[in-house]
């Protein structure tokens, strides 16, 4: 039986930072250096933590995300060798959960409806590998959390860090 | 550590049959009789499958859905003494997520977006109790199936049947 890869989202499949910088200069008039980001919560990261917040809210932040270097390529090829899901944490953000399923069907059309998951929390999906960038994600992970760099979690120790696609797919096909 | 149950929304929380019922009507001026639903699997139910289907990714459809009898009180008690998530197959139709995300917000406001699921199947969805009107859902079920009954079950026979919430509510308390 293959084994399943629960595929988180933001900062994962989606370029979340650089929608964040884009966005918030846009909105707000300020560029945010990447490189400031490194090693702080996404909340702590920008000049002002609501007005960020506010970003999530706004119609099309998440729709037009560009995607992570790879993760199309990878996924592609994962879901020959593996049962992938995407699982997103998309429930605090209602109006996210139209635009995130145009941006899959846009992005990774050949993930089948049937695998993708939007939830709240993640604490009741189970499968054997979880990649995610949020270490309150990993913590309730029942197989293998595998956690994904972003700026936000750099200084974060954890057992499996992957800091790319192609380290994702090393790692699963080592393991699987 | 409180029992978990998934909670299905169509046919469990949501009186999709009766709204099948009424827009069936209203788009094709045919309305079928409750009663001669049942034993029948809902694609058969219908005088055209196809046409039936057609509803299904209509907007509005989802959103003014009429809650079943006795869910409201009864998901409030849950609440109380069990990790309660609503988990719906909504993936498939993706013009429903929004809808279904509100019609929860209006009618189970006390249901935290941390506890909500959209998916496709639910085959990675893990609890301790799964309550639900499809056999495709139960079958994969990791925890105690309950099979709800709705017209297009009548026929199946399964261990577990609850008739209404009463009988679900007297189950969960009986067995956590």
């Amino acid at each position: 039986m293959k084994k399943s890869v629960a595929i988180d989202m933001d900062h994962v499949l989606a370029d979340i930072e650089q929608q964040m910088i884009k966005w918030y200069a846009d909105q707000y008039g300020v560029l945010v250096a990447k490189e400031t980001l490194k090693g702080k919560a996404e909340q702590e990261a920008f000049p002002d933590k609501e007005k960020l917040r506010k970003l999530l809210f706004m119609p099309g932040f998440f729709r037009d995300t560009e995607v992570i270097e790879g993760a199309i390529d990878a996924v592609k090829k994962l879901i020959e060798d593996f049962e992938v899901y995407i699982v997103s944490a998309a429930m605090e953000f209602p109006q996210s959960l139209g635009e995130k399923k145009e941006w899959l069907t846009e992005h990774f059309p050949f993930i089948s409806w049937k695998n993708i998951v939007f939830c709240g929390d993640k604490s009741i999906i189970d499968t054997d590998f979880m990649i995610d960038d949020h270490m309150k994600n990993l913590n309730y992970c029942k197989g293998r959390g595998m956690l994904f760099t972003a700026s936000h979690n750099a200084n974060i120790e954890y057992d499996v860090r992957v800091n790319n696609w192609k380290e994702a797919c090393d790692y699963l096909y080592q393991n699987r």
